[in-house]
C-alpha cells in the first residue's frame, strides 16, 4: 500500500551545493533519495518544501515522498540517520551533515512544497572571526544599531510587494506579494539574531533583507529608506545580498 | 639578514589530514609552507611545535621559520592571513580553516619544537548531538560523574611513567616519563571541558587519557584503577581513545 511520507530534517549546509539534486554535485535532496533508493530498491524521488542554495543551513527543512515499501515509517529517521553517520553508504564519505528528525505518515494529498503555509528563517550575525563558526554565521566585525535595524523592520512586516529584495535567477513567480507576518532582530552577546516569518519567500530574499538591515546598522541607511526600496521594486534599491552560511531554514508550517 | 620567526596558529583541523606535510594530502603544515613559498619564491620549511593528527583542532599551535624575505614580521599574519581565506591563493580553494594569530622575532637559536617547554590542550565533550557541532566536540549522550573523574584524574596530575597512555605508531620516544602539572575537568550546562597541561605528551595521550576519565565517569571503571593503569605500563589497560574532533591544541609554553 502506498505510503505518503514527511520527513523533517536538519542539515548543515556547508558541504553540499544546496538542496536540489543536480548531476555530479553533492546535493541534500541527492544524498535522501540515493539512500532511499539503496533502501526500496528502485529510484525515489523526493519534494523538499524549500530549495536552499548552497552553503545555507536548515533545523527543520521538510520533504515528503509517496512509496510503498513495508518499513514501518517511525523507524525511517532512525535507518536513515546510520546511513548518513560516518560509516554510512551516503554517496560522499558520509560525514554525518543530514540528519532526519522526524517521519510521520500524511493523507495523500498531502505535499511538502504546495500544503506549506509559512516559514521561519533564522539569520546569524557575529562579531567575532572565530575560524570555527565561519560557516555557521555572517561574520561581520562592524557593530550594529540594534534600534535602527528594529526601526527599519517595521517596514518590512506586513503584506507588501517585495520586488526590490528579490535576485534575478529564481523560479517564474505570479506575484511578487508576500505577507512577512513577523521580523524579530535579538542581540545575544556580540550576536544578532534575525529571525523572519512569512507565507513564501521570493529568490534570496531573506538574505536581500538581511543586508539591508545591516545597512540600516551600520548607519549606510536610515530606518525608513526600506519604504522606498519597497515602493521602488527594483532590486538595485535593497542593500547587499548577505552570505548564505548565515541562513538557517528554521521551521515551515503546513496547512 | 636572516631572520628566525615564530607564528602562532589557529586552525578547524576538520578538513586537515594533520599538520604534518605529506604529498597529495593536505596539511597545515604543507598549506602555510605553500603559501611562504609564494611569498618568498623559494621553498620555505616551518618547524611545528606540535604534529596534531587529522581531526584536531588548534587554538595556539606554534611553528618557526627561518627566512631572508623583506617583509616586515608585524604585517605577516594579515598578508598569510589574506591567502589563506576566501579568494585566496591556498592550494585547496582557500576555505579560510587557518588563521595565524601572531608573527615575531626570535633568537636564532629559537625553535618552535625544541624550545618548547609545555603545553596545554582542551578536550569538549558534549552531551547535544547538534549536527552543527559534530566536528567540533566528542558527540557522547550518556552522562558523565564529573567528581568520579576528578578523582582518577587526580592519580595522572603529576610526574609518572605514562606509557600505558601512548598509542603505537608515533615516533620513538627516549623515556615515556611524563609531568602532567594540571588537569581540570569543568561542567559548562551540558559540556564537559577537560584541559591538561604537562611538558611533553606521549602520541594520542590526551586522547587515550580523556577516554579512560569517560569510561570512570560512565562508571565502567573506578578512579583509583587509574592508578593500577599507570603502574602496569601497558596500552591495554587504559581505556579507548577518545575521537580526534574533541581536541584543541590551547596553548604553548616555551623556555
Amino acid at each position: 500500500m502506498e505510503k505518503n511520507i514527511l520527513l523533517k530534517i536538519q542539515y548543515d549546509g556547508t558541504n553540499f551545493r544546496g538542496w536540489q539534486r543536480q548531476p555530479g554535485q553533492r546535493t541534500v535532496q541527492g544524498e535522501i533519495e540515493h539512500v532511499l533508493q539503496y533502501l526500496a530498491g528502485r529510484e525515489i524521488s523526493i519534494n523538499g518544501t524549500s530549495r536552499t542554495d548552497r552553503g545555507v543551513h536548515a533545523l527543520g527543512q521538510c520533504a515528503s515522498f509517496v512509496w510503498d515499501f513495508p518499513l514501518p515509517t517511525e523507524k525511517l529517521p532512525f535507518i536513515l540517520n546510520k546511513r548518513f553517520g560516518a560509516g554510512g553508504i551516503g554517496r560522499s564519505g558520509a560525514p554525518g551533515d543530514i540528519r532526519i528528525l522526524e517521519a510521520r505518515e500524511m493523507p495523500p494529498d498531502f505535499h511538502a512544497r504546495f500544503s506549506c503555509r509559512g516559514k521561519t528563517y533564522r539569520y546569524i550575525i557575529e562579531r567575532s572571526g572565530d575560524i570555527f563558526r565561519r560557516n555557521m554565521a555572517f561574520q561581520l566585525a562592524d557593530s550594529l544599531d540594534h534600534a535602527a535595524m528594529r526601526e527599519g523592520a517595521k517596514f518590512i512586516v506586513g503584506t507588501h510587494d517585495f520586488k526590490s529584495f528579490e535576485a534575478s535567477g529564481g523560479n517564474p513567480r505570479e506575484t511578487t506579494v508576500r505577507t512577512i507576518s513577523d521580523l524579530t532582530i535579538e542581540e545575544e552577546g556580540d550576536r544578532t539574531v534575525i529571525e523572519v516569518t512569512g507565507d513564501g519567500f521570493l529568490y534570496n530574499m531573506v538574505r536581500i533583507m538581511v543586508g539591508t538591515l545591516v545597512e540600516v546598522g551600520t548607519g549606510k541607511r536610515t530606518p525608513d529608506q526600506i519604504r522606498c526600496i519597497l515602493d521602488g521594486r527594483d532590486r538595485q534599491l535593497a542593500g547587499f545580498t548577505a552570505p548564505p552560511q548565515g541562513l538557517y531554514l528554521k521551521e515551515i508550517y503546513f496547512k
